[in-house]
Formats: structure tokens, sequence, C-alpha cells
């Protein structure tokens, strides 16, 4: 891997990690100043795999909570953004982080549907 | 940290990520003898957040595939197994790796039935 490959990739790891380390932050205090003292959420990254998750994992009283809130992973260089279970704008805050619509693939749109946006196919 | 303590977290860290990639691969294997081309199973390891999960996300046709298969996080020296949707026997593969009970919770029960078990309840 040439040195501006390398560069962009930990620029890329960088940026996702800080998207979701902020829309986690904030999501958790709001559930604690509504009075939540364990909300089930949770953040796994993995540099080596290019895995980057938010989701959530626990109990809301007696009831189990197991779902992805949002998942990122990094693939020839792009950024796919495999799930937004939000209303939080991920994309449009990759975006404002200067990513460019041709480094960004909706993975969870269906491929045969991927041509019709402006964003890249794969 | 010490000594002691560093050393079994990462042996912990260790035989998690083993025994996840154990199922992983062979899952992975197992899907593509049966013809499937890209299977949406997904590993994530973060050590520095103690979060080993195996999931999937992606597309089978037409469908959106998006689960969580395990998870297991490391929290206060033990084991959290958090999520276990197989049939793969995970806390057997735990106790075969020679973890003790007293080190497993099993996260996914209420904690007011974890007292019921013979595993750990915090």
């Amino acid at each position: 891997m040439d040195t501006l490959t390398t560069q962009k990739l930990q620029t890329y790891q960088t940026k996702i990690q800080d998207i979701l380390t902020h829309y986690y932050e904030t999501t958790l205090q709001a559930k604690q100043a509504q009075g939540q003292t364990d909300p089930a959420d949770q953040l796994s990254f993995d540099n080596q795999r290019h895995q980057y998750l938010w989701f959530c994992s626990g109990w809301d009283g007696k009831k189990r909570i197991q779902h992805i809130s949002m998942y990122l992973k990094i693939k020839d260089q792009k950024i796919w953004v495999e799930e937004d279970n939000t209303d939080l704008g991920l994309v449009d805050a990759l975006l404002a982080a200067d990513i460019p619509k041709s480094d960004i693939i909706l993975g969870f749109q269906h491929p045969s549907k991927r041509t019709l946006t402006e964003f890249a196919v794969a």
C-alpha cells in the first residue's frame, strides 16, 4: 500500500470513529438525562478489519434490547454505509467531513438500486 | 493493572477471538459450499473496548440480512455472553477453553434470573 493510500485510509478511519463516537455520546447523554441508568448502547471499532459499529445490546427493564444503530465499513478505499437505523443524518455527516460522494457506497440499498443515486455503486 | 490481571485479560481476549473466528470460518465455509457467493457474515474485534462480535449484514438475493450471531464482551475481568443466536454451543466452547464458570456471565439472561444458574451473576 503506498503512502497516499495509507494516509487516506487512516483519515477515513479517524473520521468514521469521530462521527460514530459523537452520535453515541450524544445519544447516551440524552438517555441518561431521561433517567436511563444503564443504556444498552455500545461502540466497537476494529481498525484491522475496518468494521465500525454503534449497536445496542442490553436490558430496558425486563425487555431485551438488541439492534445495530449504525454500521460502517471501509473496503477498497471506500466507505460503505451498511446500516443506519436512526434519523440522525449519517450520510450528511460523512459529506460534511469532506468525504466525496464517489467514496461513499450506500450498502443498505440493494446493488440494483445504487445506480439511481449520486453515490458510488461499489 | 497488575501483571497477573493483564495476563488474564490478554488470555481471555485471545480465547474469545479464537472461538469466534472458528465459528465464523466454519459457517462461512458451509454457506459457500451451499453456493452462497457472498455471505453476509462479519467479524469485529475491539481490544480497546473489549467488544467481540460475529454478525451478519448484507444481502441474500433481494432480502436484507441484519443480525448479531454472537456477541461477547470483557468487563471487570469477566466474560459476558451477551448474544448467542446460534445452536453452536458458545458457552460450552468457553468452558472447554478452561474459562471457569465463575468468570462467565450469561448477560442474555435477565439479572433476576442469573442467580438460578451455576454461572456468575455480575
